[in-house]
């Protein structure tokens, strides 16, 4: 089955969602691939504070279907699916799903995130799901009592570190630097919680375990000293890898393997821009990502506006 | 008196407060001088739609005090006066504003927005506060059962009309162009509706009337016709004008005077960045301008902490 669109998104976070909310709004036929679940990143985050116009903060799985709605209101169709592969056809893109749908699109906004990076360790494939997790708020509930580690000393480290403590005994984090580099405001919160305890450089080595987490094998290392520290769970906040495999390397990315775009979020390719966390020189925020979405979606219109974008 | 900060953000619309709210929350310590009154060209508009996380709409005088509230909380603080004059100070910049207090600031956030552009016809400046309004929000209440003429043909144009729709008896869009440019929601809905008239290729020559607004003077541009419309209230909408006077020509500024920046929102002067709808490349969107302060909160508070920025 195949369906032309002015414009297709991939990705259903933030700046997916407010790309298709704009680009419905200008009056363009848009459909916004969501991938299996909505809410991107964000959907893991408990508590989105610094985005304006919500001074209590508002949860991360709540706004995206808030944008979902605007967006579908507005006149965009939604699909959950994300894009397997991207080919040029005619004097747009050709767009195959996961699904076995087919689309074509003048134009596509690359809105696909980024992945938490895995460990990399011994027992981590093998205990994802049985203790090992990277969704703190989903799963915080279960380990109410116990014990837990996070791994990372960034934003995500620290807010997720606060969002497990208000449920487990306590919360260890684990990070290979000196110091944590989460912005001030979750930094203090981190330093200062009863239950949150900082171990500063140490890596996590191997997670143990047989039916489920049992405990992390942990390396100073400044002494080298190995111990072991029985705990129930284990989240990793290490850095997050983009989502850029379907392009196939048909598009430049940077050293992070993030899409280089303009000002305007053009990439390379004609008819193909960038929005969010997916494209150099974002930095990690909600606002910034839903910002990026409806300039890419602006920058689309113009494009097949003017025609200025379309292959020969 | 003087007082020293990290950063001053000039400019109290959505793309200075989010700035200021993500300044906050990164350590700084932050200064917004927001003008006389908070919300920028927001503060005129009674229902934004492509926010995303409002499905019902927010309006625009709602959505910057939540914010403000958001960066006081995370410790900004706030100055209700403009920037006078900006020059260079040791390692960081000079600022005094049109109170008489003089701060010192290592990085400078320009978010001064734009103001609408005037008519430049008699009468104009005359009957300005008496009929002759930049804010159909707040002036459409005592346009009620009377008629008014919208100039202009963009999205604001479009939107006001809507907005006095409300309450007056009529109201006629007066448009240079031969169709409206507002983005397709917007056009529909004003070429719908049953108050609204669409006269274009016409332009207002003169604004009549002595007390109050009695009038308008329209020419037609196709056939050189001139008429006189009785109507008691004139809302232009023809533009933006950057605010970059108090730059007195010290940055690079672009065909249509907004400020020329990369795309980490650095402008050519170390340390000062530029946000929202002055600089260069700004579409109209609120949720660009929040994630344009966002940014250049971050970008700025990367080159502090760097010293990249940071002159000799």
């Amino acid at each position: 089955m195949s369906s032309a669109f002015d414009i297709v998104v991939a990705g259903g976070g933030i700046a997916g969602l407010t790309a298709g909310l704009t680009a419905a709004r200008l009056g363009r036929k848009t459909l916004v691939l969501t991938g299996d679940v909505l809410g991107g990143q964000l959907l893991s985050i408990n508590k989105i504070d610094g985005y304006p116009g919500f001074p209590d903060g508002i949860p991360g799985y709540d706004l995206c279907p808030m944008a979902q709605e605007q967006a579908a209101a507005a006149g965009a169709e939604f699909a959950m699916t994300e894009v397997a592969a991207l080919g040029p056809e005619g004097d747009g893109w050709h767009i195959a799903t996961a699904s076995g749908e087919e689309h074509e699109a003048r134009a596509v906004i690359i809105a696909t995130g980024t992945a938490l990076k895995k460990l990399g360790v011994p027992g981590e494939e093998r205990l994802f799901g049985k203790g090992v997790s990277h969704c703190a708020s989903c799963d915080a509930p279960i380990m109410k009592g116990r014990v837990v580690a996070v791994v990372g000393g960034g934003d995500s480290a620290a807010q997720e570190a606060l969002t497990l403590a208000e449920f487990a005994a306590r919360v260890v984090i684990v990070h290979r630097g000196g110091a944590l580099s989460a912005q001030a405001a979750y930094r203090d919160a981190a330093t200062g919680h009863p239950k949150i305890e900082l171990s500063f450089n140490t890596v996590v080595e191997e997670i143990l375990g047989e039916a489920s987490v049992a405990g992390v094998r942990l390396r100073d290392t400044g002494s080298g000293r190995v111990r072991d520290m029985d705990l129930a769970g284990v989240f990793a906040y290490i850095g997050m890898a983009p989502n850029t495999d379907f392009l196939a390397k048909r598009l430049r990315l940077d050293a992070e393997g993030r899409i280089a775009t303009d000002g305007a979020l053009r990439t390379g390719l004609p008819g193909v821009l960038a929005a969010g966390s997916v494209r150099s020189g974002w930095h990690g925020r909600a606002v910034m990502s839903a910002g990026d979405g409806a300039a890419a979606a602006i920058s689309a219109d113009q494009c097949l506006g003017s025609g200025a974008w379309l292959k020969d």
